[in-house]
């Protein structure tokens, strides 16, 4: 599993996509400075080639294990965690009133995505750490942000999200784990919460769970829920950790991938003895996870990005490699290496065109969350617009790019050695956690299409259509705003049937648009400015039209769907 | 891991795509009466169900293991496998001269559909068996036949495909296995065979291993390549397995998936004393292995259907059972089933419309090749053209459906207790083996477009254009003519770079057609016409117009693709 950090992507990407300038001109980023971005990208790089690329490895298959007294990591990740958080890692999007950096999000997005491009599964638990400081920082006491967001800021502690219960997936105001007043503003927490990221491990002295549960008399549903706080082990008068809080991790699951990241399944209070705090309001529960959730959901969709730049770079070295067969039609009958065969080479630049363009639109998504942190409420809305393509598309086009990249690699792609396989079997937790692609697109059609009057969603569409030029492009932004506009105003039933396809219309879309700005951007005749031109040409070509043939089932009524009852599917 | 066997669904296929009863009404196939179809079809289902399906989960956990004397399958696969011998369920297909019951390729078809759904992995060893009998009926000698077609035809041996070696895989020209004459039409072997299914286990006293090599002085290239029969135990006078054959399996590859079928690293002539009788004439391999291979390709794309129906029905149970949120703009807020939510039904229905068009395609080209075998010239050529369509589109199928159905199971689908990932795991081989998908848009945009003067091509778009009513399917096939038309006169540079967008187009437009065809078929108000009818639909208004996207790609020069050297993609 070759891994060079992409720094000239990502700053490209940084400087035309997020427009990072823009940032850096303001006081609260002034820190953003080009030598600071600098610095970073390579840094990062260098750190993640150095330290976690070579544990991807045994991270897949050893992974992390579990024994009654916890779970373990695998050898050597205690250690590259430690140099993590040694080198502040960390702390680049964090707060600095805690200890943190106070650079773009859209910085830290590109720092993650150079770690977990290195190590998907081990990236994963700083990702997590990175929501517990987001609900903290919102919604958090002065007390709660003194005692817990210093030690999280530097990644000493991590963090978890604890939603999901058996009888309580996609529905989660179906959790029924409780909160129990003691007095002193402290709760008695008691509940099994089940696919729990990092919700156990040995690289950090406590993990900081972040816990949604019922007080008593709360209503029924999603109105009822509370957040709180919950340590590992409760803080000492000093501030250290102390005594064990009864959470008990039971098991982890036996999955495809992300081995390196161990899903727990959390028993709180077993023995009655789990304290824990509320965080922000009585039954404010769902709206402070959502903070937490949101840019959650844009991390997901970076982990397409991490295995859709991960599976390309193995792609492409191996297809320089690996020679077979003269070329179709060659005056000479000397074998080539596969990469010059054309439907190899056309699987490469789609696999490079479609990370590019999974990059573009998620590092887009990060650059609103700082614009919105200035206060600009348009960037407020059209992030709440494209988080869903972010998530949805970004971590659709992952397992795309995973599986092409077994494809290129042949049989070597399906034996474990080579590691294509481990692309594909990691990427494809990414469409269903952090709210399923389908709940994505529902959030789009739902919610997003009608956000501020539906103003979010047209402007959009007329930023889109300000800049577009290729013909293709100009017509599925048409196809878009016609389609969005058809479903703002269908049946819930018509909304959510047309949904997906309309979701991935919108985000090839968007996508394009982004692509071909980069193209533009790229006048140069360096190698890496015709690369550029020639995938932005590939995808504006090909893939852009794909997703007009998406059109006829985004306008598709429900009725096909309830034409027979479900049970008659299984005849 | 539910199965239930798709009894209604094949009989349905037999009848209205495959046309059984024109097959029954001739001398050949007479035995084929619809009394004998429904006892196979529900036998084998049955069986199936007994015998088979409930070794798929541990044939994916425990798998076949490697040890110095040889290959072990899981318990219980030897028992099963010897029920299968007992059965006849190997015979269906094999010549009446050699002990089979020559009935119909596409009822054998519809068997290896029942039995691979039961358990794919296991399916494979009798798919090999099958190409091994008809390589010997086509090629052998009446003593080879005599002495190996009435153990084969059983099963009572087991049969293998020996191409790959590491140097060569698409490259099969590529090879460098030896085969030095002993005299006496004995030849000794030496080489060493990779990736080869079912290249040694415990389930069968012998094993007969069809391996191409070079004899001393062959022309390089495809052309200096003949085929050898290696049995692992040389027969004794009376018929029977001796002594070993110096064929020794030197080890099995880890993989993603399929880990009931041991995927061989074959030594031959380690010891210098492998003993091979030469299949056909001297040099005449290459020929001989397609006779095995172009069936072989139907089986593989078979394998596709396989897994989408079991994903599929995995899918349909899980969603029909687990309940979760009310549905959306119901006066009722009460948990319904997550079949119930639109975009839930429409992966569903999704699976079965595509599960159901990969089957009418597959079973579909194995009617010509029984067509073919009653001397019907343009059926050769319809099997021809349709062949790299079955096997590249049906696995592609396999790998979307599987996809959809862990999908469906959201968290749970990643968790391995389910059988949805191993589903998602078994199918990814497919698209690659017997030929990679993308060997298969080669061959029917670089043989079969030309095939008989084009009049291959013409007449499938012919028949599809005379029966077509839906307007997008219409459209399809117009698009799949202008692109075809091009694509025959174009550069081979400019050809491939299209041929896998076209290979789509052209599959879904036959899909389609076929789809179509068993909708009209479909009157009654039974709830199995009731389904036809909406997965039909579905399939016309949303997946047709989705291969319509394609035409750009289909129709792109390839310079795009050699705008910049393949090394610069990795900058």
């Amino acid at each position: 599993m070759p891994f060079t950090p992409p720094v000239a992507e990502q700053r490209f990407v940084l400087d035309h996509v997020v427009r990072l300038a823009d940032l850096a001109a303001t006081e609260r980023f002034a820190a953003a400075s080009e030598d600071v971005v600098d610095a970073v990208l390579e840094g990062v790089g260098q750190f993640a080639a150095g330290e976690w690329a070579p544990l991807a490895r045994i991270g897949d298959t050893v992974g992390a294990k579990w024994s009654p007294d916890g779970v373990h990591m695998p050898d050597g990740y205690r250690q590259a965690y430690h140099a993590y958080v040694e080198g502040g890692w960390g702390t680049i999007g964090a707060p600095e009133d805690w200890g943190g950096q106070g650079l773009p999000f859209a910085l830290q997005t590109a720092v993650l995505d150079t770690l977990g491009t290195a190590n998907m599964g081990f990236a994963l638990c700083p990702t997590l750490t990175v929501g517990a400081i987001e609900a903290l920082q919102h919604h958090g006491s002065p007390e709660q942000q003194a005692a817990y967001l210093p030690r999280l800021a530097t990644g000493e502690w991590t963090g978890t999200m604890n939603l999901t219960e058996p009888q309580a997936g996609s529905d989660v105001g179906a959790l029924r784990a409780t909160a129990t007043p003691l007095g002193d503003g402290k709760w008695s927490i008691r509940g099994t919460k089940i696919f729990i990221s990092f919700g156990d491990h040995d690289m950090a002295p406590n993990i900081v769970h972040l816990v949604l549960a019922r007080t008593p008399d709360a209503p029924a549903g999603t109105r009822g829920i509370s957040l709180f706080l919950v340590p590992k082990y409760r803080l000492t008068d000093a501030g250290e950790p102390g005594i064990f809080n009864d959470v008990r991790v039971v098991s982890i699951e036996h999955k495809m991938g992300l081995h390196a990241s161990p899903t727990c399944v959390l028993s709180f209070g077993d023995h009655g003895d789990c304290v824990g705090e509320l965080i922000g309001p009585e039954h404010g529960g769902i709206r402070a996870m959502f903070t937490m959730m949101n840019n959650a959901r844009l991390n997901v969709g970076l982990q397409g990005v991490q295995v859709a730049e991960g599976a390309t770079q193995g792609a492409i070295a191996y297809a320089l490699d690996r020679v077979q067969s003269a070329r179709a039609g060659a005056a000479s009958r000397d074998s080539v290496a596969i990469a010059e065969h054309p439907d190899v080479r056309r699987m490469l630049i789609r696999m490079k065109a479609q990370t590019q363009a999974a990059r573009a639109l998620v590092y887009y998504a990060a650059g609103q969350v700082d614009r919105a942190a200035l206060g600009d409420a348009a960037a407020r809305d059209r992030l709440e617009l494209v988080t869903p393509l972010a998530k949805a598309h970004g971590t659709d086009l992952g397992n795309e790019v995973a599986s092409l990249g077994i494809q290129v690699h042949g049989g070597m792609g399906y034996v474990e050695e080579t590691g294509a396989a481990q692309y594909f079997r990691d990427a494809r937790i990414t469409p269903i956690y952090e709210g399923t692609n389908g709940i994505q697109a529902a959030d789009l059609v739902g919610r997003k299409l009608g956000l501020s009057g539906g103003t979010a969603f047209a402007s959009l569409i007329a930023d889109l259509r300000a800049e577009a030029q290729h013909p293709a492009l100009i017509r599925l932004i048409g196809a878009c705003e016609a389609v969005g506009t058809h479903l703002a105003s269908a049946s819930h039933d018509d909304r959510l049937a047309g949904s997906y396809p309309f979701l991935t219309m919108l985000s090839v879309a968007t996508c394009g648009w982004l692509m071909e700005r980069q193209s533009r951007a790229a006048a140069g005749e360096d190698d890496f400015a015709q690369m550029k031109r020639t995938t932005t040409r590939f995808y504006l070509d090909q893939i852009v039209p794909e997703a007009l043939g998406l059109e006829a089932a985004a306008m598709a009524p429900a009725d096909v769907l309830y034409q027979v009852p479900a049970a008659v599917l299984a005849a």
